[in-house]
């Protein structure tokens, strides 16, 4: 069989490889970026999920429009987004996806041509490299710093290769945790203006804010409408939901439409139903406060172990919020190679950093710690074996 | 902004904007192909989605595994498949999908470069002509008769083109409602393996059978593991809830698991468990006696108000399942122009011929009408207006 020249040259995600691992209890995973099962609404899912197809099954057991299920665009359009500063979108403006991945993959249909140049942070969350190589795009990418993309750098390599389109995770970012700063964020608006380049605003884990300054949405400095806000409840809600809103330019939501009516035909009805339900019924305030005394309260542990049994010269930063902790090794060492030791040895699982990068070579001696998807004991077992290993392998 | 080669050669989908003129009641619609909605088994739905997030939410509310969610692809495995006489298939050969639709993206995305030759069926479901569109397929066509396409001119084709696939509904056929004459299903497989094609057979409506013999899967035939299943359960169950299965070459799965990791991640998990426990229950049986029995009452129904509503130079054969009657006006009249008259005087909505056809100009006279979507009094209602709006314009 002669396979396409775009999947050649596309190997499978690491995270999702991991996932088979994963089905081992024994293991200790702070791969994935799986939220915590406690923090799941799972009752009040049950019992929600039998009312809607009880009152609406006429409807939400049908087809549905591909631009969404009309209560969730419109409790995204009027709820979600105002408090976010964006109050002058339209229901044109708003579509609803199956999880934000499918935002990126729309995104590449209607704005890539093999070949055209992308460009990401650089690390940056490994499925859009997949979806940007997947698409043939030239990737170019942009330093991230403890404070996500400078101003200057950004605006020197936007004005160099011209992107078609700049991805970015301004707020604990996917996975080095950062928040990109606000001079960075009203650059990007700019250059989006300036360089007519779309910017794929891509937002999972602002809500998950443990400490610090709320941050402005790039969205909200956006001029040229060039800026597009990529909305998922799979770290809010629930990620088995695979359900995410987004917010951009009509012209190019209606593109997105027509590349998602060849891609699922539109997203199912009822879990779509059950995320506009969460809304309309103001859960959305009170089950944040939850999730983030529990993800809070992980991250500290996770922190704490760190500091006690972690070698000195592995070095993170303390993120204010989002799932991830975003460990460097000194030059030369191989945390994929220490993942394999980690993972038959210790039974503990994390993600190498390799795969976040955009070229081989680089990254290599960083990984990612994700903290919520472990209950306090593990979390502090697993660091300790951890941190053993890597005193073992010795910095 | 600057959209992508691909998507400025793509139309919206003819059936899904017709979607947006559906929401108004008075339009009597035989467009689209909706369920019934008293086929929906809604009670069940309703009782088992609660059951099962109370009992599993820990997993249906959390990621996924990419390939899909293990009972459901068991079941496909052991329970769907061996009675259609597939009997050697692995787990491997079987992942889910967001629906077919999401199957025909992926198998775009994993075999067709810019330019690659596809076979399909002249006319055909216009959904995978705007798949093979924005994968910048070369599309060719094998015409359709009463029986299917005809075996040597399938292989006439083929020699001349040697496609790279061989897209084919070979029962109950959307649009035409043809069924594919054995000789040609034996064809198809032997090309599959003669000239290293691989042929999708896209099946959602072979259990929607009201009269005649049931044939045999092209994917029975196949000795060289080139013929790869899709079956929806969009018309069996619900296509709000978008599940569909899917059994082919493992290698071309393990590609497809690859493409669909950059496209929605993985198929939202409740969905998959609701309609692998409807399999596991035994419920399948049953319920299709019940909407075969609802639907092909309707298409005797719609036959009989066509026999004596339409007049007699509009063509149409008296399909043996699925969902369509297909008719044919003469050489020169368009449906599309109709289309527009009967809506606006008549009411009444059905699928113009053209965008099932690979190349503007042919079809035009042509059209699709559903009949599982109306109540009884409407279906002849809307044939009666119907037929005086052709009787008025005259053939």
């Amino acid at each position: 069989m002669q396979f396409s020249e775009r999947i050649k040259g596309v190997k499978g995600s690491a995270i999702r490889e991991l996932f088979k691992v994963l089905g081992n209890p024994a293991i200790i995973s702070f791969g994935g970026g799986n939220p915590a099962k406690e923090c799941f609404p799972k009752e009040w899912a049950a019992e929600t999920a039998k009312q809607l197809i009880a009152e609406k099954g006429d409807v939400l057991l049908q087809y549905g429009p591909t631009e969404g299920y009309m209560p969730l665009r419109k409790a995204y359009l009027e709820k979600v987004l105002p408090p976010l500063g964006i109050t002058d979108a339209t229901i044109d403006n708003v579509i609803t996806m199956t999880g934000s991945m499918q935002g990126l993959d729309l995104l590449a249909k209607v704005m890539i041509n093999p070949g055209s140049t992308v460009l990401v942070e650089e690390p940056t969350f490994l499925g859009a490299i997949q979806i940007f190589k997947l698409a043939q795009a030239n990737i170019v990418s942009v330093p991230m710093h403890e404070d996500g993309v400078h101003a200057d750098e950004l605006e020197q390599i936007v004005k160099e290769t011209r992107p078609v389109m700049f991805y970015t995770i301004p707020t604990f970012q996917n996975p080095t945790g950062a928040v990109m700063n606000v001079e960075a964020r009203k650059m990007t608006a700019r250059l989006a203006a300036e360089y007519d380049m779309l910017v794929i605003e891509d937002d999972p884990y602002a809500s998950l804010r443990y400490s610090g300054e709320v941050m402005p949405l790039i969205k909200t400095f956006d001029t040229s409408d060039n800026v597009i806000l990529l909305t998922s409840y799979s770290k809010t809600v629930s990620p088995g939901l695979r359900v995410a809103c987004c917010c951009g330019n009509a012209e190019l939501v209606r593109k997105m439409v027509i590349a998602k009516q060849g891609s699922d035909t539109h997203s199912p009805n009822l879990n779509q139903a059950l995320v506009a339900e969460f809304i309309n019924q103001g859960r959305m305030p009170a089950h944040l406060d939850f999730i983030n005394s529990v993800y809070s309260k992980s991250l500290n542990i996770m922190l704490d172990a760190m500091g006690k049994y972690f070698p000195e010269w592995a070095k993170y930063e303390r993120p204010e919020g989002g799932l991830f902790v975003w460990v460097t090794l000194p030059e030369g060492m191989d945390a994929s190679e220490i993942y394999k030791r980690s993972v038959a040895e210790k039974l503990v699982a994390y993600v190498p950093g390799a795969p976040f990068y955009t070229k081989p070579g680089i990254g290599d001696n960083t990984f990612r710690l994700n903290f919520s998807a472990e209950p306090e004991e593990r979390i502090i077992e697993g660091i300790h074996r951890l941190g053993d290993l890597l005193k073992e392998i010795g910095g």
